[in-house]
């Protein structure tokens, strides 16, 4: 890292909400160093549902806003936005880019090669996700590209976010919704389940009991935001921009719109406690963006 | 209605996305004359969670677009809208306003009513809303102002619209939530319940199953979008700006996102066939609005 901010710079992470902060928290445990500035775009949650050209819009104008306040590192920590934003930002952008697709799938990949190592004949790859990242395939196209043979079977799973940010993560209501959502995935015998949101982790444990109950075999549940952390640790230690601890480590949360709810949700997805968050006001990118731009894969 | 729009120009509705479209429903029904221009502002749907003041800013930024098509009407399809933005709509535009909360606020006072002719002793208003328009006590506001004793209980049910919008309008998972946020109300009291949500009237036949399992008087089920279309004909009647029939009615609907889904989830809240959908950018409002202003009451 010639050039650019330094190490001691923040890494700075943006989701379209607060589902983003499972990202923060995986990296918090595993670079406890590194100062954080986070920004959702609350005031234009969700992604999920919307046209592509309008989340990649949305996606530049959240960049630009974290590029401006110095970071060294940007994580995209949406997987709408991952899946139809990472190709333009990366070439837009004066500092490296992660999103949540590429290391999820990889992880895929990993936990396909141990299975088969196992012995298990054909392992198939599940993708939850909200209807805008099913749709672009982002995920099959990432994991096809090592494993070309592998069968991936996507599935849009909108309800689940709505569940997480009520805090319905236990009970009947989430079972039966994750049931409705997984039971024909697992009875096309998938045995790796990706979850392709970053709301998702909170519900871990009902998704392992759905799966344990349904399904003959172990289903290997591989979640995003872990990955992704571990990815940019790895990033990060290759630039040679890991933050040293010579200064004490931050958390910015910065917010387009500020509910009531914000930092009981924060909470929730964080794992600990918040005391503060700045409202921004985000302008309009005016870059010119690509009319079409592939896939994260 | 001696200046401005003339008696065949269209009735205006906005909604933050297709809910809003129940509304049109009821209109069609009562008024199969009049033209229709519907707007969902699909970018940036939804406006529930979102804080008050930046649901005043795209709610003028949704009407000033309908404004610019020679509406001669606008109705506010949307409750949070209607909660929040009504007053510096009615103060800034040059038509009408009606909303949905005034309404359907009017027709649970007037079920009440009825239900004390019926000799039943202190009848409760139960409302179910979208996070923002129950914390804006918009409806409570409402019904007290004419009934300053009678007791209202409001229950934010943030799960019911990705419900209705994921389609599950019937079976476990609905009649589950449904009943986790009803059955406080029921065991309160609550005799009539307002649906306070354009998107609720698609769980009807579920809020009649479990009202009427969980409950031991008969609940009287007050839908808004049918409560605000008798209001709308009354309202063009009073202004002697119906139309007379002589050209046919039409229906445009503008949505300023466009999902794969819109038509087909339009068919759903509609009730019937739509061919098409025009896309819409919209310009943020530079109308400067008051500061706090007082709800919807």
């Amino acid at each position: 890292m010639a050039t650019g901010p330094s190490a001691s710079a923040a890494i700075g992470v943006f989701d379209s909400g607060l589902g983003g902060l499972t990202v923060v928290r995986e990296l918090q445990r595993l670079l406890p160093n590194e100062s954080i500035v986070y920004l959702g775009d609350t005031a234009r949650v969700p992604y999920g549902t919307r046209a592509a050209s309008t989340v990649r819009r949305y996606a530049l104008s959240c960049a630009d806003l974290l590029c401006h306040r110095n970071i060294k590192f940007l994580v995209v920590a949406c997987n709408t936005a991952s899946a139809v934003a990472i190709d333009p930002l990366e070439q837009q952008l004066g500092v490296p880019v992660i999103g949540v697709i590429h290391p999820g799938a990889d992880a895929a990949v990993e936990a396909v090669h141990e299975q088969l190592n196992q012995g298990l004949v054909a392992p198939k790859i599940g993708v939850l996700g909200t209807a805008g990242t099913i749709r672009s395939q982002a995920y099959t196209h990432a994991v096809q590209r090592q494993l070309p043979g592998v069968a991936v079977i996507e599935q849009a799973a909108p309800l689940l976010v709505p569940l997480v940010e009520e805090g319905w993560l236990t009970g009947q209501v989430p079972t039966l919704a994750v049931e409705r959502y997984v039971q024909p995935m697992l009875e096309a015998g998938v045995s790796v389940l990706v979850l392709g949101c970053t709301h998702y982790p909170l519900l871990v444990p009902v998704l392992s009991e759905v799966t344990e109950r349904c399904n003959g075999i172990p289903v290997r549940i591989v979640d995003g935001a872990r990955a992704c952390a571990r990815a940019v640790s790895t990033r990060l230690r290759q630039l040679r921009a890991l933050n040293d601890g010579s200064n004490s480590a931050t958390l910015s949360l910065l917010a387009t719109d500020l509910p009531d709810s914000f930092l009981a949700s924060a909470q929730r997805f964080l794992g600990k406690g918040v005391s503060d968050v700045h409202q921004v006001d985000i302008v309009p990118s005016t870059a010119v963006l690509p009319e079409e731009t592939p896939p994260d894969a």
